[in-house]
């Protein structure tokens, strides 16, 4: 049995659309980060980094995205999330993931978190004011470099979907003009389409 | 053949040394940071990223230190990087991995580069000023995870040890006491009496 640790409106929907995906059996547990639940001492002792998604699994618990999203691909290999028999295009998929946790993912981050990497309450403003900026010039490369389609990796789905249209649920949010990122709001509405994201996304509350 | 694009005293080093552990033919290509060579037209038609590492394969560019490192681990098996045939091992691997790129190596950025995060002068130089306290943070919770080593996922050798150790090389130009990160400490002068590393680091100039 797997259980998903997550709050709502976080990267964790990704890995949920995975499992889905994926075909799997899982629990889910919701965190109110309002509460900051993801700080209690319950949480801590199960996952140090005090963050969403966790995913535990009958051998302990598991961190990280693109971690989670490779797992699940090598688990449930009947789904075909990833192509797992070939090396060049697995890192292919892992490079555009890991460009969309460490490069995407801390633009949008510095938002709601700014408090990360600083603690002059000037300099936090900042960063939020820049996100529009940052998440637009983050976000121009996927569009640029995408494949022709219609998923993130070509002609073939993956779990980089999941993870791409995660991201791109914060455009609006993050100030960035849809309008400059037609591709990416054009595998947004494909991807919003699935019965998977739309059970991911009920259950994202 | 493989030929990687490096500047010296980049993350860029983890991907030499692997490539040195894989037994890998490799060129490699300097690029001077001093001079903006990153965004050199040449480069940019290379690498739209502008970032190192990348590394020019047969079948094309891979970017991105996590992916470049699960790819020599992948194509050359018989150096035994990383656990491929156990999934959830794989995920430990890549999810530390992960938080070395996304939390820490994005800690130790708003040092030379936080103009990637505001345009304010004065709030990159307070993230500059946090870099320190952000870095301690980011390392102290590697510090209390670590497995009983020797090495970063246990008793085997992976492509995790490259990285830490090219990250534990920022320790004390990123202001981090090395007494508040014994284990680290330990691990980085295990590894800098590795062969490989006595190469890579021969070769990072």
């Amino acid at each position: 049995m797997l259980t998903l640790y997550y709050a709502p409106r976080t990267c964790a929907l990704a890995t949920r659309i995975a499992l889905i995906d994926a075909g799997a059996d899982y629990a889910s547990k919701r965190l109110d980060f309002t509460k900051g639940e993801q700080r209690s001492a319950d949480f801590l002792a199960l996952n140090p980094k005090g963050r969403v998604p966790a995913l535990a699994t009958d051998r302990g618990l598991l961190t990280e995205t693109t971690a989670l999203l490779t797992y699940i691909a090598q688990s449930f290999p009947a789904a075909r999330l990833a192509p797992l028999e070939d090396p060049f295009a697995m890192a292919q998929l892992q490079a555009f993931m890991s460009y969309l946790s460490s490069t995407v993912h801390v633009a949008h981050a510095h938002g709601p978190r700014g408090n990360r990497w600083s603690d002059d309450p000037a300099a936090i403003a900042a960063m939020k004011a820049y996100v529009p900026t940052a998440m637009t010039a983050a976000l121009a490369l996927i569009e640029t470099q995408l494949p022709k389609g219609p998923f993130a990796m070509g002609d073939r789905y993956s779990v980089a979907d999941p993870f791409l249209f995660t991201i791109a649920q914060w455009v609006e949010g993050d100030g960035v003009d849809p309008a400059a990122v037609p591709r990416i709001m054009a595998h947004r509405n494909m991807m919003a389409a699935r019965p998977s994201v739309i059970r991911a996304l009920s259950e994202d509350v």
